[in-house]
């Protein structure tokens, strides 16, 4: 009996994958590079002999029913490149390697046309849900070809996260369209957990709120408009205590956070795509000026920060605030994606992607459903914002957003992301703004030209003699 | 007679160099891709017998004395390899090639190597200063081996800017630091120019200031600490009136900036260095976003944007403003800069970088002297900030700064980059920012591990039961 898939890379998102998919009835050969992980995990983990270990690539190859599938779950980079090689000996042509890690989409064009000219199918496919979505259902990105996508698309669809719009799987779209998408996925991801984090930070030092009653407001917000899973595990996270001190963990833990790429990459796509993706990019920044621990800490004592005390905010406030940094980071990334898809020929659906969205991914939410809504009724409105009511949503939260930031200014906390997606939507929907002097700097300086708003053509100035 | 220097491309800057280097007294041998734009130029520009056109790449070669020195002044990307590759066939071991355009970095350290294989010698140089800058005194940043700056150093040094403090030029260091300095000196000028552009749209829209009345304070603010190129010809630019119509020229170009490349390949560095260049990337993605005039007309019908009116603000106030967003521009390139440095083995003098940038560049200032002054104070002051004369600097504006923000914000004015300047302040003078929390919910739904503020290690918490 030959096994239905095989996954190799043995880290804890694979093992959940693999779990997974037994779960599902199907059979499941697996293959990690160092033997011992394979061991234990059989060992600790495996009570199904739906789970078939192999120890070397030959026999794991072997083992597999033809057309073979086998799924990569191995850090990004050079090690994807290193196993397609070690497997490509033993395959033949017809078979499918699908990469479920957070390759950049770059590396998947590459590898996608490296192996069609063996005649190797692939897929480059986003996994989203961490650990517990590995195992109980992640949202799945998968991109390709159609016919690649056609061999697993039953495993695939048993395994993902599952909504009353179905299961949270959908081909994506052509080439490396599906690690595109759950690159942004993760861009829009930064960009929340940003504005959740800027909000707490408000919290505690603005409104001097404790850690537990911050966890009750989460709560409450996980209720309402704010309903999402980075809500609800905040809620958790804010009243999980330290073991050994009984105090809040999350006010023992370093504020220096790291990241693996995806949100850097999202926000350079961005900047080659042209597509102004103001809070991811600040987002992405916040993190990487948190790991100055040590600079900050020695500037904290220079910078005294005497300001101005400005009007205080309303938990009301705050949480519309953050709501509106919401549907401002989705739309931000829907953005993206969309110019993406153009560019690349990806032929992606917006709707699909929101829909499977909806279930097993970090950035799953309530306010998906208004998104979907937002889109539906016009494919046009990929910013979600020409609409009315859109409008009616953003008008409702603009006060409070506006008298959040102030009140971060005044008290010297930065708030990237909620200026950020401030700075998004006012330059969005402002008909006027001063790039006109910037054309004219660049013509002055360096003969760039510039065109006008009273005539068609392109204009220069000869603003000062040469000589 | 043989040339003592070649140059190949004669769009404006190229020409405007060839006449500075003739004026100088050295001999130049020309030459263009299309024969009619050498013809033309030799024709209406050059009265100088020390100008000698060559319409064959070996005629233009062979005019040249040895080793030869060719400066190209041709458009980034493919054309600086295929121009290489022309000349190529002619040139001898010890020749030398000068890349004087806006060349991605990357490239720059690509055609180092692969010409070091043939024994040609190769510099990449920035060079600052638009048209009149070519003509009259260029700032100049070389970078690649110090044996290939010593054939060319007299003739750079003649034809360079000058300030009390020397040639605004100098050996800038290894490899592809002369292109990554001048990438990041354009990075620095669209942070500068933004926000400059944000406080002219703040005097127009929010304190209702003729374009007349905003040239007058532009003036008086360009003899005063923002003394500065770009303050000047933004003065200039508020007084020039269309010939055609007698209205303020300004008012009637379109408010759609375009680019080139620096300050997004700039931002994108800065994401792969970690250097949080909140204001410059903001500052590409207004121009990104600027781009979107449709769409921007069709929004703002839709967005009333009945906001609270916040306290108005001063002019003195706006120049507070602008000066720290000048400074913080500068902070945030140095730094780059430096990592930068690091990374790549440049051997960067920041000093020296700071000292070319006081004439010529489109970046020049009085504030360079001050910046100069904290540096000398100290080397590890590489932001500038960690200095009592600094911090004095920063908190004489910073509320200025607060308000003028918060004025934006209230009229619903964009100023990404006047907020990315004070979110990169506040979060780098922050001791505690709330990037616990995001390391919390990364552990929580990645198992991505945390370190702790009271001990040593990497902790990881179980959250949630798998199953």
């Amino acid at each position: 009996m030959k096994a239905d898939v095989g996954l190799v890379g043995l880290a804890v998102m694979g093992q959940n994958l693999v779990l997974n998919i037994a779960r599902k009835g199907y059979t499941v050969a697996v293959y990690n590079r160092t033997a011992e992980r394979t061991k234990r995990f059989i060992e600790e983990r495996v009570k199904s002999e739906k789970i078939v270990p192999a120890y070397s690539i030959e026999d794991f190859v072997n083992s597999l029913s033809k057309p073979r599938k086998i799924i990569l779950m191995v850090k990004a980079g050079k090690p994807v490149d290193d196993m397609i090689g070690e497997l490509l000996p033993y395959l033949e042509k017809g078979d499918l390697i699908i990469d479920g890690g957070n390759s950049h989409y770059a590396d998947t064009d590459r590898r996608l046309k490296e192996l069609a000219k063996e005649g190797i199918l692939y897929l480059g496919m986003g996994v989203s849900g961490g650990e517990y979505g590995a195992l109980h259902g992640p949202s799945l990105m998968p991109g390709g070809t159609r016919d690649a996508y056609a061999l697993v698309e039953r495993i695939l669809m048993d395994i993902a996260a599952r909504t009353e719009d179905g299961p949270c799987c959908t081909y994506v779209g052509d080439g490396s369209a599906g690690h595109f998408v759950k690159m942004v996925h993760n861009g829009i991801e930064y960009s929340i957990m940003q504005s959740i984090a800027e909000i707490y930070d408000l919290m505690r030092k603005g409104l001097n709120l404790s850690t537990e009653q911050i966890g009750s407001i989460f709560e409450d917000w996980n209720n309402g408009e704010l309903s999402s899973f980075l809500m609800e595990i905040s809620s958790k996270i804010m009243r999980w205590n330290d073991e050994e001190t009984g105090k809040p963990l999350v006010e023992l833990i370093l504020d220096k956070a790291e990241q693996k790429g995806t949100g850097k990459w999202s926000t350079q796509a961005a900047l080659d795509l042209g597509v102004p993706t103001f809070s991811m990019a600040a987002s992405v920044f916040a993190r990487v000026v948190s790991y100055y621990k040590e600079e900050r800490q020695r500037l904290s004592k220079l910078y005294h920060k005497h300001l101005t005390l400005s009007e205080s905010v309303t938990i009301e406030e705050l949480e519309k605030a953050l709501s509106l940094a919401y549907f401002l980071s989705y739309s931000q990334g829907i953005w993206l994606i969309h110019e993406a898809s153009k560019t690349f020929n990806y032929g992606i659906d917006l709707l699909e992607v929101l829909r499977i969205w909806k279930g097993g991914c970090i950035i799953r939410s309530k306010m998906l459903d208004f998104l979907i809504e937002l889109l539906k009724d016009s494919q046009d409105n990929l910013t979600f914002l020409n609409d009315e009511k859109a409008q009616k949503f953003v008008e409702e939260r603009l006060d409070s957003a506006v008298k959040v930031s102030n009140f971060a200014r005044s008290l010297a906390i930065p708030s990237p992301a909620i200026n950020g997606c401030l700075d998004y939507l006012f330059s969005l929907t402002t008909d006027s703004l001063p790039a006109n002097l910037i054309q004219a700097q660049r013509d002055f300086f360096g003969a760039h030209t510039f065109e006008r708003i009273d005539k068609p053509g392109t204009f220069h100035v000869e603003w000062q003699p040469l000589d």
